[in-house]
């Protein structure tokens, strides 16, 4: 670690202090995560049983749980160039206004045209993609973060892109829309009629607006079905919490360049890739035992994933078409409540995080949606930007454990992740600034409606 | 100059690299802008003249042709650091696209929350109103993004934010409404109720969806009328080019780092803000006759101000309610064509540019929107930004020139100015992703009309 230097407002390491590998936590983790298995032979998925849908070489890294590092390929270095590195940013005016002791950092990952840290895992895959010499791929998207990052990874490496986007959302939504539009994606509101299962869903559910289980659906029976193309995802898996580790090293460089130790690390938590990614070498040293960290993930209490979920294997997708994966879980059927604006409406989690979690490695906090807004109109009036509803869930423990300092007058340091900028969700803003949000809590009797769908699975 | 170093994808200066001082380009111009005068009096406005509606170290700052540097306040600084320095950006995937030996940068002033440069005049409107000891400001806002960085900076000072926003664009862009919300501003619809020229206006053309000329009147009654108060302009007057220097001393500071030096500097011009804050201190260096850079304004062929407008005293607004300023304008009764989707769509001109345009110092081009689109989604594709159609003018001429660079095999250097993203434009983005743009240049009748509603002034 390098002398305490002045610290400025904004960290942006220089070009040649990028990392150039990514790091992989489950080579470090003593219980490696479960693995995937195939829904009707409860068998861990190989290789060939991926190879329809994913491209090898993500198949590789999705079950690599033994290299710690894996290089970064020079394209992809090219195009994290192009909004990496993200700043490491010092709080300062959110301090001020909280007047408390502890110092308070936030790593921005939402300076790029796609609003979030999804990038980072859509270029690696879009490139892999290529590499592979596919024609293009497939991938479903609800709000459109995802699918915004896939276009424009598909735009620089001219694939074609065809996105699933959930129907209600295609309509609501138009902006994101033409944002993956204008990168030359295709998208097509799910279900469609192009596709088998879309045919059969929109027969049984006329009318239906659809759902994220139902594009996936869709998006795997295409790639499955057209020759040159494979399905991507962005979140949950192996492979896209080993490409956003780019987040974490560059956090944990920058912190080294300038004397910085959190104390505290704290990410929101939906399918896990944020959160994921910005711990991953900090949880590293843990799991080695060269330091310690409290590491907090953030969920909704609408979604309760980590705090109120089930450690048992699932289906990753409403659909079922996916292989299941041991994570916790609120049920596949689980769907949070409509009054739900913040984003994070995951049912599972990753399974890297989960065996983290259960095996004490961090913990989890639930956090209600007013009270992530109100921190989220804080931070925005305070430090300018206007940060992701996700994000924002991050933000209220940030801000509450920084109270916390301020009790008991203590100066400890807090890092989190900021995912992102929400200027694609100002339908939930307004909610919020009309006084038309509320809270909801599922009661034990709502959880345990959706734990009904969880599989009996005896391995 | 230092050395040639090598020039990393993007410069980001460091926080002690940044500029202390505003330039003042008045002071090196051998003819000065000619005053604001009143439309009554035809006299030039006087301190005094000027007390009930702007703040006093403004209006200082507007009357200022003297002092070439004015130093920027601690308080300003610190908001400055909070999204400055804004990157200098070599286009290196677009130069690659292009296949041409020129060398392109950019100074990309939209990574903030208001999405664009408007920011650098809004928090030092905002900290002298603070510093005066006001209460408020109000303004008008078309699309949105003056309101916007007017929001943030009013929240940062704790003060109150009234915005007059044009009722169809209130209607019809609910997300821009409801980030200035979220920072706590005031949004009224304007035509409202609220302002004596609001019901006139209401009862004159009952279902007017508005302007900005009516909002600006109403916004600078509430001012002249509320104790505490005063009105904000983002565009046109010499206080808000003077800001923007921010801009082009840290694109100046930049390039003598890096030893980058210019041939071609390139920006868009709507009421000339952006611009004259790129090209300020490379204009200085002209003025001086120290260097010479060829400087290249840039406008929709719809509103072809520069032109094709007439150097005269006109108004400054639709409603004349503000004072007549001597600049290149189309006549203040011009509304550009319906189909107009671009930005840019003021009448008139900086004082300042339009004399140094009058004076030869630089040239300009009108632009079809179709083309300015087409350029606009080469950009984001290879760049990865998604740009506003505002700042694609200024691309579009960038990739001309880089194209005749091509052609003659010259390996020119130019600069343009990304002056924010089009994350709130993207209906104008759906009617070019849907083939359904036109171009529209008005005809000399249809300039006509706008011309004879220019005051006859004879001074």
């Amino acid at each position: 670690m390098a002398n305490k230097k002045e610290i400025p407002y904004k960290i942006y390491l220089e070009e040649k202090e990028l990392p150039t590998s990514w790091y992989n936590m489950r080579a470090d983790m003593k219980t490696k995560p479960a693995p995937l298995i195939h829904p009707g032979t409860l068998q861990p998925l190989k290789f060939e049983d991926m190879q329809p849908i994913f491209c090898d070489e993500l198949i590789k890294q999705e079950l690599n749980n033994d290299d710690q590092f894996i290089p970064i390929p020079k394209e992809i270095m090219d195009f994290y160039r192009m909004y990496r590195p993200s700043p490491l940013i010092h709080a300062e005016f959110l301090e001020k206004a909280l007047d408390t002791p502890a110092k308070i950092y936030y790593k921005f990952e939402g300076n790029n045209t796609s609003g979030s840290h999804k990038l980072n895992s859509a270029i690696a895959q879009a490139y892999y993609a290529k590499k592979q010499g596919l024609k293009g791929v497939t991938t479903e998207t609800g709000a459109g973060q995802w699918g915004t990052a896939l276009s424009m990874a598909c735009a620089f490496f001219g694939l074609d892109c065809k996105v699933y986007m959930v129907k209600v959302s295609y309509e609501q939504k138009p902006f994101r829309r033409e944002v993956m539009r204008t990168y030359g994606a295709s998208v097509t509101p799910s279900p469609s009629m192009e596709t088998a299962i879309g045919r059969k869903i929109n027969e049984e559910h006329p009318g239906t607006t659809g759902s994220l289980g139902c594009a996936i659906s869709e998006a795997v029976e295409v790639a499955t079905s057209t020759p040159g193309y494979r399905y991507e995802l962005g979140s949950v898996l192996n492979q896209v919490l080993l490409h956003q580790s780019v987040i974490g090293m560059e956090t944990k460089a920058a912190c080294d360049k300038y004397g910085i130790v959190p104390d505290i690390i704290i990410g929101c938590a939906g399918g896990g890739s944020n959160l994921g990614g910005l711990i991953s070498p900090f949880m590293g040293e843990k799991l080695r035992g060269e330091a310690d960290y409290r590491i907090i993930a953030v969920e909704p209490a609408s979604c309760p994933s980590f705090t109120r979920g089930k450690f048992v294997y699932d289906f990753c997708d409403t659909g079922k078409v996916c292989p299941m994966a041991k994570m916790y879980t609120l049920g596949h059927d689980f769907i949070p409540s409509a009054n739900h604006a913040g984003g994070l409406r995951y049912h599972g989690m990753s399974p890297v995080l989960s065996q983290l979690y259960h095996d004490g490695y961090m913990e989890a906090v639930s956090v209600e949606q007013t009270s992530v807004f109100a921190a989220a109109q804080l931070f925005a009036r305070t430090e300018g930007i206007l940060p992701a509803p996700e994000s924002s869930h991050a933000i209220r423990v940030a801000i509450d454990e920084a109270l916390k300092c301020k009790d008991k007058g203590e100066e400890k340091t807090i890092i989190f992740g900021l995912t992102g900028t929400g200027y694609f969700d100002m339908t939930a803003y307004q909610k919020y600034n009309d006084g038309e949000m509320s809270d909801y809590i599922p009661s034990d009797e709502d959880l345990e409606k959706g734990f009904a769908s969880i599989p009996k699975v005896d391995l």
